[in-house]
């Protein structure tokens, strides 16, 4: 990776982190009780702000995030919780909310939750008066190391994951690790998936770092989650600023795909309705490493630190009840990675090195799902 | 005006207009016949094409540009035709139908038809996928000297017009004035309204040359259109380089919607079913000249100008029956340009020079109001 590194605070309690894309830089500001402190919001301030959050995390943190910033419950919009709400219906109702209320183009929608309230929120913000400024506040790990980074902002079809949608990038995120006081175990497991999917596709050494620390990250360590979370969120801002908006078929910003194509068809497949997405993912980078090493790359005992990691962070390595390998392969052929007819997939030439294949050996393809997919793969 | 200006192709025949907008910078050809030429799309063979279109242009184009292009009617999406066919709605018909015919990122999306059809396309390559690429084939002279430039994309709302878009450039342009022969007398004069608004607002020398070309433009006179559709190209991209996104308020970008915000009240109060686009901003057009003589800014003989090329134009210069003042400030202050509760206008400093304005006399805005929606006010 031949990027700038971003920036970093010497501060040790607060971290900061410059995410570098031209004129639409930002920070990425990390720490305990961040969302209860107003200073943390000195730079909003005189802005119109209007808060989108679900009813879970409203219980929680909407009342003392209103006070920090000085407004009251009518300045924020609470959705349903669950991935089930990142729909086209849900955001119509936003936008019908914030043009109800006459919403100039110089106000900022605050996006207070995990990756489905950020993803909505953010496109919202994409296409409301052709666009206008967000700010995420992701309480959840999963939205705190993944969507904080990257600019990815829809919402789901009835036909695939995330398939409306735009690149948008928030003005700030505010990442507060208190907030993982009150996630569910799966969920922080869930964030797990993608912290160990940063390690494995570009930074071997965070990898080893998360084998030693697995069991206080799951028990919220804080100086541990703020490490992975920092080191996460650097990793995924040097890959983004070669490649903002994922035009380079097969370019580096692909590399964070790692797993997401075995996912995906596992999401689709259950209608979104029982995994969580970092379950999903967990899954797939268990496929991903098993197929990287059928094709000769993965060291079989690095497959096995890969398969062991994701076991101990809590996620399944094996598919849900009945989907086959042929419902693999239908639903991972409308992945929008498919180019021209042929699937791509990012797969690991080695431990802390991705790289995007459009062409690899099918028969090591199929052994890895029937290998998933059979009764005799590994249950966690 | 200082940014560079547009290169110009030395070739009268066919006009080539570069608009730079950095890495999105793109050409448009204008010319008579070049839709239906196999030559002109060279540049897009080899791509997955789709073509969206309404029933209209349909009839008379859309096989003879399916023929150039190579591809049949099962690679086309025939929408119904109108102001009122721009809803979400229908871009999530086409969403579906791509979606269904698995079309992967790499696609191109032709929009061959009015500003309806460029406005609503552009928005759904822009979400489809997180953006995809499109291409303007314009059938109108609205859309081929308005929507062509810019990037302005969308669908509007119930609450107002274009209120839900984004800023998407196209990859190209393709101006085939030959398809102006089919256009209905109204369109083509709301054509010309966006023509003669160029000339208000940065062009003094287009719009004296426009004073005397109007009756060879609505006689369809090549040369004379030719000419016109590359200058006001030409003027929107040296001003649309300077602010892509229209973020700066009162910046250049703003100058633009000289009489739009007049306009807008009057679709919005119509609710799209009577006034095509261009009236209401011929309409508008007259009723920011009025405003900005009044407030000693335009002298008088100009105002008499622009209200005389407005009506040779074939364009309205009062409001719809029964519309009252009031209406128009209810209405205004919906808009796009109110920041901070205040309504800011695009007005005229002298003629061809625009200015954006927040703070001016709003006794001279009721004169306006007053005269235009007194049944004493001139009819066309």
């Amino acid at each position: 990776m031949s990027a700038p590194s971003p920036r970093r605070s010497p501060d040790a309690g607060r971290r900061l982190l410059r995410v570098e894309l031209g004129d639409r830089a930002y920070d990425i500001a990390i720490g305990a009780g961040l969302l209860r402190d107003p200073e943390t919001f000195a730079g909003l301030r005189g802005r119109t702000l209007r808060v989108i959050t679900d009813a879970n995390v409203a219980a929680c943190y909407l009342d003392p995030v209103l006070d920090a910033l000085g407004l009251t419950r009518e300045h924020a919009f609470i959705l349903p919780a669950g991935e089930t709400q990142k729909t086209w219906a849900n955001a119509e109702e936003v936008l019908d909310w914030l043009l109800a209320s006459r919403i100039a183009r110089d106000a900022v929608l605050i996006a207070l939750g995990g990756g489905v309230i950020g993803d909505l929120t953010g496109f919202v913000a994409a296409i409301y008066q052709r666009g206008i400024a967000f700010v995420q506040m992701p309480t959840t790990l999963l939205s705190q190391v993944d969507s904080s980074v990257g600019g990815k902002t829809g919402v789901n079809h009835a036909r695939g994951k995330n398939l409306i949608g735009a690149f948008h990038q928030p003005q700030a995120v505010y990442a507060d690790t208190a907030t993982l006081a009150t996630l569910p175990p799966r969920e922080l497991s869930a964030g797990l998936a993608e912290v160990i999917k940063c390690g494995m596709l570009g930074d071997a050494g965070l990898f080893a770092r998360l084998e030693r620390d697995i069991d206080s990250l799951r028990t919220l360590d804080a100086g541990a989650l703020a490490e992975a979370i920092e080191r996460c969120c650097a990793l995924k801002a040097r890959i983004v600023a070669l490649d903002e908006r994922e035009s380079l078929a097969g370019g580096p910003r692909t590399l964070l795909n790692l797993g997401h194509t075995f996912g995906h068809a596992v999401e689709t497949w259950t209608k979104y309705q029982t995994w969580l997405h970092g379950e999903a993912v967990g899954l797939g980078l268990a496929m991903a490493a098993d197929l990287s090493m059928r094709l000769g790359w993965l060291k079989p005992e690095d497959n096995a630190r890969c398969l062991r990691l994701i076991e101990r962070a809590g996620l399944p390595t094996r598919p849900p009840e009945g989907m086959t390998p042929d419902d693999f392969r239908s639903l991972m052929m409308r992945d929008k990675k498919v180019a021209a007819g042929k699937l791509r997939l990012v797969l690991m030439r080695a431990l802390g090195e991705a790289v995007t294949v459009a062409d690899f050996d099918l028969a090591a393809f199929d052994a890895t799902l029937d290998h998933f997919c059979s009764a005799a793969a590994v249950t966690p």
